[in-house]
């Protein structure tokens, strides 16, 4: 049988480097979890002792804290400075971006207006950096925009997660009301490339295979996506749910992974694979 | 017979102020025709002494000249300087932000993106700011884009006429590509304020009278819309070809007029139809 993977899948650029990062800095701690799977968490504490700290007053002073994608507000950077912890960031520079666009756009004095979830902590980190707050708003639906009291001069960025068609209505919204509309494209490929090339994958296998968590949201999407494509298409959370009665009179064999998904997780799945046939 | 006139009609503000500028400054020359109405051309020229000349060659120096509301190309003005001509500027100010708009955002480093017509006078004078022509792009369609090289950095205008729905168009093109976009919403409001106006009014009139140019485009679609919701709705240039025979059985006429038709022609429209009845 022929196994292929599909050209993108798994881990996004950021996570990878952050798992490197924190790779390179055994026995430090992460400061929330580096990334939503269990397994991977427990295979660096047991393979580097990385630890976890849940919450920020949890952070002993003069530890070593690693941290994670999503970034962190100003204002924690800071305590963390004073209370002399070695930091190691691994914010992702898809999100370091719209952290530095957010300041130096609120310093040359735009309203900053943000497309996202105000609970995300990559949101919390990004508005985080606005030189006042009183001018930096957030939205997750463009509904929203008309209860705002925005300048004339607005400077607009996106959680690197969202689509592109609803941060245009955003800026479509946005460009009736104001002069000038500065736009930044902060939104991140990496999760449409896994999807489309997913549904590339699925238009040839007669049977796909998609690793992750059965509550991840982007798993789910990609499991969706295939269905679309391929009727004999699983979703499981590692090899030990492999089911060999799948792959009778299969042929190609189609492989994805969600973006919380380990390529070691991934290898394990594609080795019992080959060995059926 | 009631009589209303839309509360939004005729000349723009630009137009106005330019009329307005050159009666101040009688025995000049304006560069262009002023207004694309004849009748008007002909009374500047009777009341004010004001000439016309069409081509830049035949400017002579120190001769006093009125640019009109398009506004003219950096390197005309500058020669128009040279030759010590006296110059008085009716540029709209709605024209004269992209201007500025173009010349310092090309100073800033930003590629230009205009949408507009190449070969409007607007544009001719708009794209001229750009401090390197080779950065400098003009499309009139969203299609056009993606044969251009831009860069990362691209600052966008539109010509003061066209529509927002067209604008967005090119704009979300801009923000798949590019990083920054930094959008100015340079669209005047006026024509679309007329054409609301006009529909309010035809929807209440049971005859609407649109006065203006048989080949003015916008007097056309003025003509269109209020035929969308008043049938009996008539195009005349001026107050003779008024036809009294359409005024029977009618008991409220409105009255609207194209963005090129001096508040004159408009008064004697309404005279002539207040003494039908």
């Amino acid at each position: 049988m022929k196994i292929e993977i599909a050209s993108s899948y798994g881990f996004c650029f950021g996570v990878k480097r952050a798992i490197k990062i924190a790779e390179s800095h055994p026995k430090s701690k992460t400061y929330g979890p580096l990334i939503h799977n269990k397994d991977e968490i427990d295979r660096l504490k047991n393979s580097y002792g990385i630890g976890l700290v849940e919450n920020f007053s949890d952070i002993a002073p003069n530890e070593t804290i690693v941290i994670r994608t999503h970034g962190i507000p100003k204002k924690e950077l800071e305590k963390l400075k004073e209370q002399n912890n070695s930091i190691i960031d691994a914010t992702c520079p898809y999100v370091t971006t719209p952290q530095q666009i957010v300041k130096q756009m609120s310093e040359e004095g735009y309203d900053i207006l943000i497309f996202g979830d105000i609970n995300h902590p990559e949101i919390k980190g990004v508005m985080s950096y606005g030189v006042d707050e009183t001018r930096v708003f957030v939205v997750d639906n463009v509904d929203k925009i008309k209860d705002l009291d925005i300048k004339n001069k607005v400077a607009v960025v996106a959680q690197t997660t969202r689509k592109h068609e609803d941060f245009m209505k955003i800026v479509h919204a946005l460009i009736l009301n104001s002069k000038e509309v500065r736009v930044f494209n902060t939104i991140c490929n990496a999760t449409f490339e896994n999807q489309d090339a997913a549904a590339k994958l699925a238009k040839k296998a007669d049977i796909m295979i998609i690793i992750g968590g059965k509550h991840s949201s982007n798993t789910k999407q990609l499991h969706s996506i295939c269905k679309m494509y391929c009727s004999e298409s699983y979703l499981i959370e590692n090899v030990t749910e492999l089911n060999l009665d799948w792959f009778k009179n299969k042929e190609y064999c189609g492989v994805t992974a969600g973006a919380s998904t380990p390529d070691w997780v991934v290898d394990d799945v594609i080795n019992k694979i080959k060995i059926l046939k």
